[in-house]
């Protein structure tokens, strides 16, 4: 769609600010099946003539263009919008021309109210008509060159002019625009598209060599698949594991990272690779690759997919180091160079020195990696600290791993510097972590949220809240206890959809951390646990409540539909989703204080949710089963922590009563 | 600087978000002499590792960069400024790297703190030490050598560590930084530069003809050589006129613009071509070209431009439409399209258009216009309704001309919608005629000058405020009479650094306009004037001395620095302007209401201006030549609109005792 210097100096169109658009579109936005693409833009030409603007767009598959007209949506912004059908990358770039016709249309019908003469003007309209007859199929065209003669031959204007605005000539025009000297958008810009998995998600993280049933023995994978049918009576559908990799025995820690390890300490996962192979094989204790293929497939029958954890980095006596000794930094005295954030050392783990000659055999490598994964069944990669590795690497192998199995996901471990973190969402990462762990206030949600739902980062980061993680047991959860778990639980399942909890330390509630740090007392990064997985008092069935709710609304399956409302209480924090047909409304109120109850008035906005404020509608709290009859836009609401922090309302318009008979029955 | 393939893997550092840009890059920003470049840029690497970065400067006459050094500002944002010294354009890009040597020694200094063993970093800071003295002149890489000796040699690591952190060594190490691995910013951005009165001009608008002292004849460009002085006292330094061509004989208009003129109607100055002449002729009544030479020498003398104004369009008896009839639209009865904007038609004038075949002919003779006034010592035009222009014509016609004359001045007369009007600008033209005129009240004035000076609008937009014009008499100014006249006068004087005003009618405080209407009865681009230029009564002395305020106060001398403030009443407007080095500090006080008196606190901001808030601080009023003793932050001021409807202090702080006393004498 290059324009020829020949014509350039006749378009008189600009086509500017088109949104979305990231990076001068460098990077693609993403999308999942069914999503909408609304692609904006400021249209307009100089003088006072009428402007056309058509929206472009097309799969990867297909060779040539859609065309949808766009709409003037005021101050010269144009809009129109498509949505993605196809499970593959799509493409959007923008059109527009002065448009002569409508221009005239317009014109000679304002001539004729003021009661000008139009008789030449007629004239011109049927020239423009025979125009477009030249480029008509021979059926409309023989329809155009009719509508000309008629307009011509007129001895009355009156008539003329009711046929060249009559609706027919109308469409058949628009159909047949004189595209000459059209400005096309100079960028084409690209859709990543992935699977609804992408953004609506539900993750349930655990140690396989902490799943035994038997107090005496590690875990295995036959072990995890014993857990599967409770896992997703949980209502799961990721099961993610740290690595399973053989785990290295040089400078392996011991219990709480102390530097030592006794005998048989089992090391953490993360320190990946020993004698028994690398980032390819599976720690012999889990069982053997077999084992972990049986679990992917049984997984599947539940409804439930296996997410491994994709960590770049070596045990020191990983394999890589004899056969690659390129691809790591040596120090002066021989020795290579292991992980270190000074002045913390990590003498378990050597990173990959990125910079090496050798970076491009690398790359290979590493993308060979996930590609034997993929070859296992797994579709899901958590990677681990995507950060430390550089962004053209994951501007390449992403889209390397997309190209041969476009389903993949990957979610970045990124705790990381915003900039940081939203480049590497940029660079292809199909979810991220975020920092939703640390936000707790009203104002740090509400503000954080509105960041990710409101501006140009959701065209391109797809957040996933965990409440805790193994690296991570935040404050507010080990103050505030079992309501603080609520709390961030609902927060999580509601605010974004997709989330994930580390487990079963979340679901019991655990708080026993390392003093004055935010990290779990006796991690099991560093030792094998046995849980009882059965224990009483836990949060498991308000896990399950949660995650059935969820499933059965899709108002929350979805992150961009969230809309913050008033409630006049700082500890209470009042939002909602809804269908963009209203069909499933979602209320959500949170008491962020996990210790006295709360209450204050909510605003509830009738206008935008389509309740006749003359009318009652029910209330129904999908947490408690307590139903309410509200009327009108204010409501008076209270909670208490000690009995459930949160409430999940279910909002059924324009009740009648024998509706309301049934549904209390 | 584009980058090898074979190193783009190894390349960690991302460069985003640069400011300024404007679209991508594809239109250069705007500076006057003397004024800064600060740009800004999210800078960083993947990991820990520490960045540098550098700002690449470059006048157009230069081939190699100047390079500045970017500091952090905060969360991966950087900055740098530079100053435009020259009259040509400048250029400006960026580029960044890790920087291993500085990551290096802010590590060994962490590991030395926490009583690590840094005997093998010692090795390798030596190693990049050695690097760097590779790359040293012969002199640097002596004492490189030295250093690099001297750390290795250190049997005390204190030692070396301390050789390792000097001053010497970190200055010498940025001296020859390993850029190996240098991340180019992918654009170079341009600035366009202009002379400083494309920022600080004030503008006197009058009709040649009007400008008789001979009531029973038309002015001339000798009677406008005699008004010199007097516009000189007034203030002004450009004298701008209406188009001075000979003026179309046919469809000529009449009194107050009606259909059909009388035998010695003059008709409108902007219906420009008739046998005697077109873009390029003098009407005859002014005089000869050569007076018009004349007068741009004589005003010169006085410190005042001539301004031009360029009409591109045509009279019905234009020379062009017998010499290039294929520059005009021709209807289908033969006639030629008169200019329209139904229902109203505007039959003395005839545009050309610009989706002629012929465009790059027309271009050319549009283009050899201007450079024939050039020739006349024109270096200022007022482009009448520019937006009725192809974008692109501008786009080219600015560029050449500036080409061959950089110091060339063009005010967009762009009244438009505002996307139209940011678009002419970004196409070059120097300043822009603004919605100034229809902002009266202070939430309206506040919103717009926040828009103009406080977004990226400020890099390519520069405003020229214009309370009244000869197609435009604000209701505001009917209603508000002699009040108005001044609180508009202030307003533009002070908000904007350029400004204009159309006179005599604005000085003489002409309120008569057609009923219903904001335009002038009796307009002067109808008929010709004769004015009494010393009437009685006249505002001329309060311009003059806003004018002198203006030329004595640099703070008033950029719009760029503008800054509102707190007054609580909505009907005063407080705001100030400042020298960066608060050497010359403005406040300005207006009373929006030119009916009533009003009263407020005013929130002087002390600690901005640098005012000692124990202390008292002079305020003058430049207008009146009161003098208050003010102290600490609120002060209550009222304005009575009767006596006069603003104040303009010059703020002198520190007062001691002893300037009190030789100020007040």
């Amino acid at each position: 769609m290059k324009q020829s210097a020949e014509i350039n100096g006749r378009i008189r169109v600009a086509i500017e600010a088109v949104t979305p658009e990231i990076d001068d579109g460098r990077f693609p936005i993403k999308r999942t099946i069914g999503e909408p693409v609304v692609v904006q833009a400021d249209i307009f030409a100089d003088g006072h003539d009428a402007v056309s603007a058509i929206l472009l767009y097309r799969t990867a598959r297909e060779k040539s263009w859609n065309e949808l007209s766009m709409r003037h949506i005021g101050n010269d912004r144009w809009e129109e919008m498509f949505y993605i059908r196809e499970m593959c990358n799509y493409y959007y770039t923008l059109q527009a021309w002065v448009d002569h016709f409508h221009t005239w249309q317009r014109d000679v019908q304002k001539k004729a109210n003021a009661g000008q003469d139009i008789r030449v003007d007629l004239l011109i309209g049927a020239e423009y008509i025979e125009g477009a007859a030249e480029r008509a199929t021979r059926e409309d065209e023989k329809k155009l060159r009719e509508y000309a003669r008629l307009i011509r031959a007129g001895s009355d204007p009156s008539q003329g002019l009711s046929c060249a605005l009559d609706q027919e000539i109308t469409r058949l025009m628009a159909a047949y625009p004189d595209k000459t000297y059209t400005a096309s958008y100079a960028k084409t810009l690209a859709v990543t598209v992935d699977r609804t998995k992408a953004l609506f998600s539900t993750w349930y993280e655990i140690f396989p060599r902490s799943c035994s049933a038997d107090p005496q023995m590690p875990g295995t994978f036959r072990d995890c698949a014993r857990l599967l049918p409770e896992i997703a009576k949980l209502g799961f559908d990721v099961l993610y594991f740290p690595p399973i990799h053989p785990i290295g025995k040089v400078n392996r820690k011991g219990k709480n990272n102390t530097p030592a390890s006794e005998q048989h300490d089992p090391g953490s996962p993360w320190a990946i690779g020993s004698a028994d192979g690398g980032h390819k094989a599976v720690e012999p204790s889990l069982g053997a690759l077999d084992d972990f293929r049986q679990l992917v497939k049984e997984a599947g029958t539940h409804g439930i997919e296996i997410a491994l954890d994709i960590a770049y980095q070596c045990s020191p006596d990983h394999p890589y180091l004899t056969e690659h000794p390129e691809w790591f930094k040596k120090r002066p005295d021989g020795t290579v160079q292991f992980a270190e954030n000074p002045p913390k050392k990590y003498e378990d783990i050597v990173p990959f020195h990125f910079e090496t000659e050798n970076w491009q055999d690398l790359r290979e490598e590493l993308r060979s990696i996930i590609l034997f994964w993929i070859e296992q069944g797994v579709r899901i990669f958590r990677v681990d600290n995507p950060h430390t590795k550089p962004f053209a690497f994951w501007d390449w192998l992403i889209k390397e791993i997309k190209q041969a199995c476009p389903e993949v996901i990957f979610l970045a471990e990124a705790f990381t510097r915003p900039k940081v973190m939203s480049r590497l969402a940029k660079a292809g990462f199909t979810q991220s972590y975020t920092y939703f762990t640390w936000r707790n206030t009203k104002r740090e949600i509400t503000d954080y949220l509105t960041e990710l739902t409101q501006t140009e980062c959701r065209e391109y980061f797809r957040p996933n809240f965990w409440p805790n993680t193994p690296d991570i047991l935040p404050e507010f959860l080990q103050y505030g206890g079992p309501p603080a778990f609520l709390i961030k639980l609902v927060l999580a399942a509601t605010l974004s959809s997709s989330y994930g909890i580390f487990s079963p330390s979340f679901e019991q509630c655990i708080t026993d951390a390392l003093p004055g740090k935010e990290e779990y007392l006796d991690s099991e990064k560093f030792e094998i646990k046995h849980w009882d997985w059965n224990k009483p008092g836990t949060i498991r069935e308000l896990i399950a409540r949660i995650n059935k709710i969820r499933r059965e609304n899709p108002a929350l399956q979805t992150t961009w539909n969230l809309q913050f409302y008033d409630v006049d209480n700082d500890y209470l924090l009042f939002y909602g989703k809804a269908t963009p047909d209203l069909s499933n409304i979602i209320l959500v109120v949170v008491n962020l204080d996990p210790f006295h109850a709360q209450a204050g008035w909510l605003t509830i906005p009738l206008g935008k949710l389509g309740i006749d404020p003359a009318q009652t509608y029910l209330v129904h709290d999908l947490i408690s089963n307590d139903k309410h009859l509200w009327q009108g836009e204010r409501n008076f609401f209270e909670i208490n922590p000690a009995v459930m922090p949160a409430s999940i309302f279910r909002v059924h318009r324009r009740l009648r009563r024998e509706e309301d008979f049934d549904y209390f029955m």
